[in-house]
């Protein structure tokens, strides 16, 4: 079988996903085949050009097209967030099954609507946290459920890249509109969050302190912008496991360009990743020789989950995109088989999105803010 | 138009070629669209298998079927190296475009031949050097010739994996067999040598030492087999820039998975590469501020050659498989465009097999050897 | 003239003290000499071992002597913190210069009569935060104050080791009794508040959480102990600069050995240190030529505070006691200098007590909390 | 009892040495006391500044006085290469051990005189190849004795720094004479050798290529002086054990403050240290569960020799004035003890310098040259 993807939005996540579909496709014995079939954008020039340059066969000026075609299988949203919503919902109405981009939706309330929307259609939904498909994720995850570092009572973990910190570049409106989410809040500390509720569960509670450093901008309408949205946010949190910590983010760290990272810290060793070096987890266990005690440097091979399909050999590395690729290959997989949503679904990201609007609100208010 | 592709084999180069084909369909905005056509394997089960996994159209038992097909526009060679040359020849008898794995042959003289003929029957030809394809190799070319770090009096490159380390491993008698090239010295020294070159300039004189390690292995047919192929290898090297400096290559380098990297250094600086971090390049220029000074890690970004085409955010970083997709646009640009092959072409490769065939003699001979 | 030293305690920091005023004597030119007098422990045949392996003059077995000796000018107290006030108290009554180990005081209260005491007397003291010494964080702080990363609006610090890490070792029950101090906020956590202030500047709010995660442990009595200390704090940081940030601590991270670090951002760069490799200091500016942006790793040499005295060529490397020659060189030199206190002296050990204090006071409160 | 040391010269290794006489006497338990006695230096008044300094008692223009002084029992020679011989065969023939800077001599035939000399006289004698005492060293020695990589095959060693990269910079006419020692061969490249033979053993073959890459220098005297000693060199090398490799050496490697580093490979694992990070090895085992396996990052901690003498706890850090007072706590030992010359005496540097002179040959020959 065949399953026809529509796409909504054609720029950077609107191009990263059509190459994914591509090497997916060849990487991997998927289930259905894809077919890149109807692209949307703006405006019916743009999306002709996309549809060329992405290798989508047919193309509109109209979304709405796209959720109205019965050829249409999986709707695959990335537009900017506060799109998501509405297209979404006509997505769920229409029986189809969503990939939309993170982050999900503006606030949880939000979220929660589209969660309960699709579930109670029973249409399969998929949001790209793509570093949750990480081999060094999956890695990480099974070194801490398998007891490998013993009981695990802190994370650590933090995203930062340095985007926004040129305080005289041009920016567009809409990107630091409050009501498209918390600034980097919602745009990195997301990845931060899902990591963190991947690999060692629900969040609680959470203290946060959210800054605004640069608080006007010049846009790209030729006016001055005040900025409200959060450049930088760290937080302490607390896991339902009892372990606790800190997530952090920020688009102003000058020098980073992917620092997207965390520690975990067990009662038998503790282990250390940052994506700026994809394909490398840093181990250490309790149980070594006297005098021959280290971090041990692992790097992604074909024992780890997923890689030996892009490579037969260790230590040659995956890329971004080829996490974008492992993204596919899930969602094609769960929205073959007839059982969940692939993870993480929708209700995933609301989860992600009531972690993010504690931190927002615990900040607000200087204190500690639980997750009911 | 569309270049019709037939694939000759179907094992770990087969698959990464398959893969970087529809990547760098998606990727790049390619000059002439390729279609994965014919693929050909030792049998017709077998390649019927692997074509549908990999995504051709059609199979066949016998290679000779897609040399004598004129919907064929280019042979793509990935079978061991000992087949190259009858495959090639036939193919550039017939017209066809010729793109080979490395390394090329398993001398020069046999490189020799395959390049004298499809230079006279004016086919475009071009061999796997992937590492050349790197941006973070484009990088370090564009810093040497620029003058950035001065005149360069030296350079330091090896290639190190561990793959043959256990001697217990069982082996395909023709992998090792000295007819096929040998050993280390061809497997992983072609890729040194290549980047050597490609970096610095032509070599015109070696002094090598090689060595059998592991000389008894068990093969896959139940018997033991004598090695007599080089393990490690180590060279003293000058290049007709007058730079001099060391080529090294081994199989047995344990812990070493992806360690091919080089130092360059120059009268105003210095750079360094190791694969294993195929997205990082460090710089050292001797025009900073006292107190200063250091080493700088460059991360592979959208300023870099051919990295914005995967992703225009810096630090995210290419893999392995993307490498192979980049050599793959540039094979269809060259055999697109009216001119020159693209690179590295077989000539270039025989250029390659010239240096290895002198590291051999020279160590055999335990002399400095010269390239004529 | 020669400053004579009487020492308090001679475990493994009266022994750093020891080897340190030997190093400091032939490394720096002393404005005076200083001589290894008289050397107190627990008892007599304790001192007099001890006074002979440390190279001191003289020994007792109780403290007092050493006060009352007119011969010694400077009281050096390397004995457990719950010690620290009554001797340091003594000595400035008796007129003395006080050199004290860190943590200064079990807390702010304590802190603040040692210090009014020192003040009042018109005494010398310094205190043991010995990595403030370090010419990396002279460089640190130099880079911050003199703008090249621009405003710096965050910092983010830790000290993480694991020697705590086993449960079953024996411990002694004054180590852990909270008397002493709260556990790693008072052990670690003061040297990276003190490097925090050293750097950026007074701390006005802290938000933390303090745990306990091993609970009980085995006595050297034979007892089992309940643990009521902190094994673990992170906490968020307001720096009276406008800056935040955050603070840890933890003493149960498996694989860090001397893991105290941090990470400084600014508007036009940011720097990372990281004190398991003492020597090094990673810097970002923004006005970096594009495509050739990086991180810079620069290494300790000459041309940084204090490290020539040791070696004239760059990146031969200091060591953990050669910071303690530092601060021993800062010692003599404040002692001799007609002016101020040494730095860091107690009134600033009482200023990191009191946040140090603050943070154990918002964990119990679950609030963030100020330092008035 | 006490060892009275006599030091001729007073530059940066008479300094490294007296601080290391201090530090090694407040570290070690020596069996003797050493007592920094008499220094000579090129004139009076130069001796008696830095007799002061360096906290010697007293002080002569005239080393003769010094060997002529029978209070005197060790003669520390730090002068420049080429003074070496005539100082230490007075000092022997006058009965006094000899501790000498390295390298001990332009050449073997000199080196071997000083030797025979020596031994004949019955002194001790050590020379300062300071790398061989890093605990580190000792790690990786301990290491490829018990077996844990597994029987040796490779070495590959370096020793790189710039301090010579600047073609400006006015250097001393005796620096760069070519009688004093053929440049960076002896000066960085006998560290090299020195360790390669300390952790591996005898070297029997060597094909060098030794380069002079700055051809002209202005001189302090204001003159030009053309240079014939060697920049940069590398050679192949073969050792008696049947283990081959590489050794280079470079003091115009841009960027490179103290890059003396080797790795060694086995056929059960590899280690790799690089002293820029003098308090690291990293560590592959073969041993490793599937998807488990990386290099080690060992800290050096007490369970390494001579560490824990200078701090209890790991990762603290050892720096370059640390290892010379392990190097004078050995000279002391060895002085004291009726046995054997403390390691590496004269006839171990004699060894090292014969396979330095190989090289020179060798590369003059441009073949491979056998150390008989």
């Amino acid at each position: 079988m065949t399953l026809r993807i529509g796409l909504i939005g054609s720029g950077y996540m609107g191009r990263a996903h059509a190459i994914a579909f591509a090497t997916a496709s060849a990487v991997f014995d998927l289930p259905d085949s894809v077919e890149l079939d109807l692209l949307a954008d703006a405006n019916a020039a743009l999306a002709a050009t996309a549809a060329r340059s992405l290798g989508f066969k047919r193309s509109t000026g109209d979304w709405r097209d796209l959720i109205d075609d019965p050829a249409i299988d999986i709707v695959d949203i990335t537009t900017p967030n506060l799109m998501h919503e509405e297209m979404a919902l006509a997505a769920i109405e229409a029986g189809k099954h969503v990939y939309c981009e993170k982050p999900l939706a503006p606030n949880a309330a939000v979220a929660k609507r589209m969660t309960e929307a699709a579930e109670k259609a029973g249409v399969k939904t998929m949001v790209g946290f793509n570093y949750l498909k990480n081999p060094v994720t999956a890695l990480a995850k099974e070194i801490i459920d398998s007891g490998e570092i013993g009981d695990v009572f802190s994370f650590r973990g933090a995203h930062a890249e340095d985007y926004m910190l040129d305080a005289n570049t041009l920016v567009s409106p809409w990107r630091l509109d409050p009501r498209s989410g918390d600034g980097v809040v919602a745009d990195l500390g997301s990845h931060a969050v899902s990591l963190a509720r991947h690999v060692i569960g629900p969040i609680v509670s959470v203290a946060a302190d959210c800054r605004t450093i640069i608080d006007e901008r010049p846009t790209t309408q030729g006016t001055t912008m005040k900025i409200e949205v959060t450049d930088e946010v760290d937080a302490l949190v607390r896991f339902a496991s009892g372990a606790r910590g800190t997530i952090g983010a920020s688009w102003l760290a000058a020098g980073r360009k992917m620092a997207l990272g965390f520690e975990v810290r067990g009662t038998k060793g503790s282990l250390v990743v940052d994506f700026e070096r994809l394909n490398e987890l840093r181990l250490y266990t309790t149980d070594q020789t006297v005098g021959r005690e280290g971090y041990k440097l692992l790097l992604a091979g074909p024992a780890h989950k997923d890689y030996v399909d892009f490579c037969p050999a260790p230590g040659h590395q995956l890329g971004f995109n080829d996490l974008k690729a492992i993204e596919i290959k899930d969602l094609v997989e769960g929205v073959v088989s007839g059982e969940n949503s692939p993870a993480p679904d929708f209700r995933e990201a609301y989860e992600v999105q009531r972690v993010i609007d504690a931190m927002i609100e615990s900040s607000r208010r200087d204190t500690w803010t639980d997750i009911a």
